[in-house]
């Protein structure tokens, strides 16, 4: 009893099998710590769905253990969860000062105004009973991003975070490589979790530096142009570098679409962007010619309602597309965007503006390391046992297999899936058990409160839409005294069709009138013959299948 | 007036500005002919519907000329479409044996037997009043392709199909340069029009017999286990190569999926397939050892209810996966089923199988020429006009640039659109008019009978569901006789919502019991008061927008 109490339990709660809603739970005695509360975005069958956040319940069960949030930076799939999570369970967070701002601005949109909110800079140690948590510098796609150790009398549990080896990064900020090593040589690691995203690339990832070139080379060759640059909202050292070569060239920087707006001001105010006055009012641009002006813009991804979107299709108020722009975008499609990237491309082009997109240009690095960066962490690290984390089942795969070759003994290396608990101390490593885990999905308001047959329903109506039938029936008799009547939506186009209608509430009727007396008052029954003769009525006549929704009222 | 008879009409009503439901008119006096008649399958926010078609009044409004409908090759980008036309415009169709019998099946399942099919082979010429329709061998991932020149007294309209250059394919039928370049240089090719689909990719496509040394290299690893491959049914060569390998090292062949058994039929009896007693059933595949066996499978593109989804989600009930077994997906997902393709490959890993994609072996080529092999065929054919067709807008950008690099005149590259008319004769060319064109919806059996409201509808209800709500009136007077009812589907779960929807049905009543009298009877204004209550009511409680549908009886 005693005994297993000494064990450090590691429950992975979202990340695992998948690309986004990452949280992590690490219990030791009667204390747990979450690293991470991240959201992921809802897959194509997922109808209506706004975000996906994970199940919290073991959290909000052992509400009394959990010591606080610990978060490694702040992109929505680490820090989207937050307003949710803290709703449930008011426990401290910590965080960089960039990490923190950002959830700041997330919990006011939630009108959350209670949260205890901390920032920590690295090798910053918070201090619990049993476990001492540990931030320490790393580089990613976003300023001031983390990683964390966790020290225990069991040794170290390491998480690297999202990250990425850059030697050469914007703000001087090097990964703490020295830290990293000294933990290792000092107290050991005992289980390394480490980001999978990028373990079936080979190589290293480019520095953030090697964009400047990029966007230096093309704003040269572009000397006549209006240049508009589409990249990530929070990749604020992108945005640096693209102030920068504007500034160099002579060009004004003008910024269009909420999120880049949002994010300008809090990494102005921050002091994580150093501009001057050559950033201009978006409505001001009519003032300077187009080789004096660069636009910054969201809608890298192609989404439909972005800045850039709205340019492509000629819905933006303030900016139109004419021959001779230069679109630069400066970010990869994320799986499952290609076609709607496609689309803005094929729209701006045939407004005469010219595109230049990553595949053809060195405008984007990655933000996650690649094979040999990860062969690195794991030369720095040299943990005992080791749990690849942050990517589907076949990044995962890959990254075991890394470590497997860089000498990480086989049987210490863990693949598991959300829910599942790794147990380790000192003496060894064991998948024991899980703890409830799952998505939660929100929509509107709705935490969870859209499951499987509502998702069945919107999925059915939006390939055959409905179809209503209201009969009233007399109290008395049972006879029909009004209707049937007929709505259908998203069925067919009514006028086209008002034969099948007709014919439809024939059927509705010979239902009725072929109905035994003393069955008409078997509401159920009645409903489902509707149902049923309907259902085969309409799908001979259109091979479709409407949600079929009798409604009988009595008076 | 004369004059302008002498001019031949080219007229795209598909296939440019997008990828698929390809067909091309060509007009000269009072002839027309038909080249291919193809099918797209619907974007993601067409929902529901199963195919998109071209809009064809042009060519019901012109019945009368119409000659023929000559068939470049037998993929669905090119026949699909056939049926429909066909139940409109019982006209005579040519094309090669295979393209014939796809064809053939294709009709079968829509019950039209009295189609004309016309089976043609390389260089055989149709010859019409004023056009001589000549179908030239070109190389595809489909056997027996051609392109097509249409002989006129103005000079050649020449329109390469679906293209590449092989010069080691499977069969030995080479593209028919010579025939290109004699017609070139004995008629002159007036206009060209050429697939555009790899216009942006440098280089030349691999010839298909470079697959057989990739399957090669990976049956001679995978000594032990037994090996699944999944490609595009129609890629018979392919499909050759795979059964050829499968000999090679001692190993049956089995077929699962129906498109890949159907096409396998067609292929075997019309002679393109040589097979013998190493093809075996299915069902059989339990008699033989791992590494005696090869399954070919449909599903390359991750599509869920395909033979190899079914697969990996254990739905199969003839295959289960399980540790050991290779998967070969010797296809590239098309853009937008990138992440189907990534679900299946993660299943299949996580069952314990290997799995070999395209992006890391030599399995797959592509059918279409890339910028070399076009270079190639503007040497060959030397057009004066250059229309570049098959592909969206930013390929037939690349194309154009291309023709222009090899000395095409600018002025005499043509970038237009589906239902544009570009006339041409010996003096010249140009742009004039349009002819009605666009997208015909296909859901079930309705054939455009989706339109936007239909479709807008289907987003809506797919996104917030809907809430009925049912009244019944008393003639007399006006007042409630029964009801309000609601029923809500896709909206909320309605056992955790008891309270929304007892709060709903007081909105209603509270509309009714404020109306002022002589209101009662104007129902539009009454359903329209309830739909803004209710709305608004939703949106506080809820932040979601369910349809509003209020049906009104009186009795």
């Amino acid at each position: 009893m005693a005994k297993n109490n000494e064990k450090i339990k590691v429950i992975p709660l979202g990340g695992l099998n998948e690309i986004g809603k990452n949280m992590t739970v690490i219990e030791y005695k009667d204390e747990i710590i979450v690293i991470d509360a991240g959201l992921s975005f809802p897959e194509d069958e997922l109808l209506g769905i706004d975000i996906v956040i994970p199940d919290i319940s073991y959290l909000v069960k052992n509400a009394d253990k959990v010591k606080g949030i610990f978060i490694t930076h702040g992109h929505e799939d680490h820090i989207g969860a937050m307003p949710y999570l803290l709703k449930k369970l008011n426990v401290p967070v910590y965080g960089s000062a960039l990490s923190i701002e950002l959830i700041r601005v997330k919990l006011k949109d939630h009108r959350i105004n209670n949260a205890k909110l901390n920032i920590v800079g690295s090798r910053d140690q918070v201090k619990l009973k049993h476990m001492s948590v540990e931030f320490i510098r790393v580089n990613h796609s976003i300023p001031d991003a983390y990683s964390i150790a966790v020290h225990t009398n069991q040794g170290v549990i390491y998480h690297t975070g999202d990250f990425k080896i850059d030697l050469t990064p914007i703000d001087g900020g090097l990964m703490d490589i020295h830290r990293i090593c000294q933990i290792s040589d000092e107290e050991g690691i005992l289980l390394m979790m480490a980001d999978s995203t990028n373990a079936d690339k080979p190589g290293s990832t480019m520095s953030e530096k090697s964009v400047g070139a990029g966007l230096e080379t093309l704003f040269k060759k572009a000397s006549d142009s209006r240049i508009i640059v589409a990249t990530f909202a929070s990749n604020i050292h992108r945005l640096q570098q693209i102030a920068d070569v504007a500034k160099m060239y002579n060009r004004k920087v003008a910024v269009s679409g909420r999120s880049m707006v949002n994010i300008l001001g809090v990494a102005k105010e921050l002091g994580y962007l150093e501009t001057d006055e050559h950033i201009i009012d978006l409505n001001d641009i009519h003032k300077y010619k187009d080789n004096e002006l660069v636009i910054i813009t969201t809608g890298s991804q192609g989404e439909p309602m972005s800045a850039l979107a709205r340019m492509a299709n000629s819905e933006h108020k303030k900016v139109e597309i004419k021959k001779g722009d230069l679109v630069i975008i400066s970010a990869h499609p994320i799986p499952g965007n290609e076609k709607t990237v496609s689309k803005v491309i094929n729209f701006l082009l045939e407004k005469g503006a010219d595109v230049v997109s990553s595949d053809i240009a060195d405008i984007h690095v990655s933000g996650h390391a690649r094979r040999d960066e990860l062969k690195l962490m794991q030369a720095f690290a040299k943990p005992k046992f080791f749990l690849p984390v942050h990517g589907e089942f076949k990044m995962l795969k890959k990254h075991a297999e890394l470590a497997c070759e860089v000498g990480v003994r086989e049987e210490n290396i863990f693949i598991i899936s959300n829910g599942d608990v790794l147990e380790v101390d000192r003496r060894g490593a064991r998948k024991n058990g899980r703890v409830p885990s799952g998505r939660i999905l929100i929509d509107g308001l709705g935490v969870g409160d859209v499951g499987n047959i509502v998702l069945r329903d919107r999925k059915h109506l939006s390939e055959d839409g409905l179809m209503t039938i209201v009969v009233t029936l007399s109290k008395e008799d049972g006879r029909i005294l009004a209707g049937p009547d007929i709505i259908s939506r998203g069925f067919v186009y009514v006028r086209e069709s008002e034969g099948l209608i007709e014919g439809a509430k024939d059927i509705v009727q010979s239902v009725f009138d072929n109905c035994d007396t003393r069955k008409i008052r078997e509401w159920a029954y009645i409903k489902n013959t509707i149902k049923d003769e309907l259902k085969e009525y309409l799908y001979i006549k259109t091979k479709r299948n409407p949600m079929i929704l009798p409604i009988l009222m009595e008076v």
